[in-house]
């Protein structure tokens, strides 16, 4: 379920180019770019660019979209050189998810050897 | 893509019910079970039942199965209370993702403060 763009969303202001990123992907639906506070050598974010709060927030009309989601995550991790390797999606939700911007988005890590447990 | 099922895929025989499973759901297309290693007081795993490797392998084919995959995942983490506290949602690819099983799954963990970096 996508809902109106709150005003102040950083996500959304990203989409729209208000404010800068260095994306890797662009199309209809999607955008990826590099996280600012990267946590591994490639750490790159995948959004929607319609509002959706968390993947709590998906609804059965937005199972395309998710699984675009997914999808354009792998395609980007291909394109950084990670399929040989391996990396790590994430994606949180909430509070104790972790979440900090709440604007449904997956993390692509990798360049490393990602640990266990996830966090 | 999907490929014929190999012979030893713990997770195909776990779909088939050759190997005993702690399901918390079941669909045409998707299950949902207790991880045996539990990281989290709530850590499920939803795969689907035709063999995948990984996100890595998902083709455009596959684009509507990933979003149930990415659904399934949020309504197993709503039955298990989870959606006022948060939670997370991890996959791993290959060997520096950390991926243990070759047949792609998505870790639902939740019930504690997630940590950052994501391993």
């Amino acid at each position: 379920m996508s809902t109106p763009t709150p005003p102040a969303c950083i996500f959304c202001r990203i989409v729209s180019g208000e404010i800068p990123s260095t994306r890797v992907h662009e199309d209809e639906d999607v955008i990826a770019f590099r996280d600012l506070a990267p946590q591994a050598p490639t750490h790159i974010l995948v959004i929607p660019k319609v509002h959706i709060e968390s993947a709590a927030h998906l609804s059965p009309e937005n199972e395309a979209l998710a699984g675009r989601l997914l999808l354009v995550a792998g395609e980007v991790a291909r394109g950084a050189g990670l399929d040989a390797r391996g990396y790590r999606i994430v994606t949180n939700i909430g509070e104790e998810g972790g979440q900090s911007v709440g604007h449904l988005h997956l993390h692509v890590l990798g360049g490393r050897s990602m640990r266990w447990p996830p966090g």
